[in-house]
């Protein structure tokens, strides 16, 4: 170790249990006080792992070395290009922090994110928390001006108290996202022999995770769209929801689903149904959900969701359909031109450069109207192609665009908002 | 109409709703019997269009003309590769027929369905089900061989009675799978908007669907998870799941997911246990989840998965990462082939041919194993790509590789099986 010319920061661990121990004067010598211990054989596989963990740890904290893991699958920034994970992806740079009690779990979760666009702040597999424990990490995250959402996997927690009080005081600031492993018996029997963990109590640990104002995803795809959400739009003032579509039953899905996940969705005002008159043919729906049935121009569609988001009955707006339909116009141009040689490739490429173009336009716009009346406004597909992504960035402005496939996406993610800006009035 | 040569076996008809009626008399001298009325501004529009569509369907009605619509997104039929519907896609010919009574939701989840590579008998958009209504379909679906798995998208029935007893008929043979749209008081009222239907006593629907062994998705997508695993794989005979994880917190995730849907993960015997520990090295996890942790010899995982399903106490199956594990693999050796140069093109070529050719004979040898046994065995991705598909047909068998993105689908839809199952019973 000696042999490396300049300083070290950081040492990156994979030498087996047996000879981490000796390497402890060799760190103190070089003066390397941050250790990422991939290692396993730890504390994870029995009693002997324990010991030889216990050793570990009181040596290592005499010399002042820190210590992540052992049995981690890495950590990475994308701020600073530091990728150390098992998962070889390479997510943006952004507000999500993602910590988890799993590697295998955090770090294919990350290789989601980065698929989607979801700005990552760090990510951390925790691995057995020999020495700095999420307690520990909970702490940091407060105080990182980076760190806009919070997101964990939590099988288990050593100190209860200091990690529900610390995530209601980070709770204040930026919402923390929980999905618990082991909430069942099935599950939590499942974690004591995974990373040894003591089954806690569960309905406590639900019960405390209320209390401090913490946002219970309950699948680990639910993570993802809670990061994107929370990290992209304004949180909703009240629970009365717009839907705006394109026609058909997707109004009718949505509108059962609001229902369902604790949302309204409320009559339109005879001033909004007025107002939309002058907008649209006489077919449209007249209720909420707006069905805009064969509305094609693009203006039209930001003109009714600028009326929506002034409407004071409307706390935040869901379209379905508006962005997407690019993939519904190349599949129905690639057709015709198979059987209209007057639609050519060119003709299909320009058509599809103008949905493109009317898609990049709606997102930007959709992002001006949340900053300027501080409502979210949640796209779905309907439709997906290999572009397709949940996050889109704009200008660099405090919000994002947000467009999830489905529309169960947008209103759970939607009904998990309102329940944290809830919690923050109380 | 009369200038066309050849007899003509359907109508398709576009032109305004006005200028309908008068084409009765122009069928009715080419001898023309079936229509499909994709032309809207009947029913859907008010009392005059309820009027027109009436005297439309008498006229219809005396002339022996059948009318699909008026209203429709069209219908397909991949067998014939006969395809009139809004949304140009083509999915494969299988056994799933889906009808929706909204064309635009009906026809996103059959672009959805060809994504996936779910075999479609047949689509229909009901529309305004002037003449043959949903009831009539079921009759059809009941007697058609080619039809395996019924799927639908209802928003209102006209007939209760005769839509149950003929679900109730279908259901011993097939499974029917339904959305109900309109389950809340605002999706109804949405659906009233929409359809003109009348808001049916939801909660006497629903306790009919029980009744009537009709598999409940809760959710759009949740209809294609049911098509996939309802028409590929054979039913469980109980609700006794063995999770295979190839380590982490997946296991954990799985187990949560099962008990929270009524499925059981069963304690390993003494049998079992011994049986694995012959194929593992001795850190496995010795217990359900089945967590293999760094085994990487293909065979090995096709051992363990035919002891388990052999096990009395399994009634299926559900492992992770095992499939979907390539996409990993591509990521690993491109960012090493950037680092080391003997890691050229050609290496990482070779390594991902090998990681394909495993993946596919996992699934073939997993099909085997579901016609040997009689057990479903369902994969779970946890990493996506473009290829990613959720069936893969194998040889023409009777049962097909099922591999979600997800757990959580996985899960879902098992315990919508064994729930189905149990209903036979009965």
């Amino acid at each position: 170790m000696t042999e490396i010319p300049n300083p070290v920061d950081l040492a990156v661990v994979t030498v087996p249990a047996n000879k981490v121990l000796s390497l402890i004067p060799e760190f103190d010598q070089k003066k390397i006080k941050n250790v990422l211990l991939i290692s396993s054989g730890f504390g994870e596989v029995g009693e002997e792992g324990k010991i030889l963990e216990k050793e570990l740890v009181k040596k290592a904290r005499n010399a002042g070395i820190l210590i992540i893991g052992p049995n981690t699958m890495g950590i990475c920034n994308p701020y600073i290009s530091f990728y150390c994970v098992g998962s070889h992806v390479r997510p943006p740079s952004g507000g999500t922090v993602l910590l988890a009690q799993s590697g295998n779990l955090g770090t294919q979760i990350l290789a989601f994110a980065a698929k989607e666009d979801i700005g990552i702040r760090a990510f951390c597999g925790s691995g057995n928390e020999a020495m700095i424990t999420i307690e520990d990490y909970m702490e940091g995250f407060e105080v990182d001006d980076k760190t806009k959402t919070v997101v964990l996997y939590v099988e288990s927690v050593k100190n209860g108290r200091r990690f529900f009080e610390s995530a209601k005081r980070v709770g204040q600031h930026k919402p923390v996202i929980v999905l618990k492993g082991g909430r069942t018996e099935a599950g939590s029997s499942a974690a004591a022999s995974h990373t040894g963990a003591m089954a806690s109590d569960i309905k406590v640990f639900m019960a405390a995770c209320r209390q401090a104002g913490i946002v219970q995803a309950e699948s680990p795809m639910d993570l993802l769209d809670l990061s994107a959400a929370f990290s992209s739009l304004p949180l909703p003032k009240g629970n009365k929801v717009a839907l705006l579509t394109l026609g058909g039953g997707w109004g009718v899905v949505a509108s059962d689903l609001c229902e369902e996940n604790g949302l309204i969705v409320p009559k339109l005002s005879e001033e909004v149904i007025s107002k939309i008159n002058k907008l649209l043919p006489p077919f449209w729906s007249h209720a909420n959900p707006i069905d805009i049935v064969g509305e094609m121009n693009p203006e039209t569609y930001m003109k009714i969701l600028e009326e929506l988001i002034q409407w004071p009955e409307c706390d935040a707006i869901i379209h379905m359909g508006i962005i997407g339909r690019k993939i519904m116009i190349k599949a129905i141009m690639e057709s015709t031109a198979i059987v209209d040689k007057k639609y050519d490739s060119k003709f299909v490429e320009n058509a599809l450069r103008y949905a493109e173009g009317f898609e990049k336009q709606t997102i930007e716009q959709t992002v001006k109207l949340m900053e300027k009346y501080n409502k979210p406004i949640i796209g779905v597909y309907l439709l997906n192609d290999d572009e397709t992504r949940t996050v889109t960035e704009v200008n660099g402005g405090k919000y994002k665009g947000v467009n999830f496939i489905t529309p169960e996406k947008a209103v759970k993610s939607l009904a998990k908002m309102y329940q944290y800006s809830q919690w923050l009035k109380v």
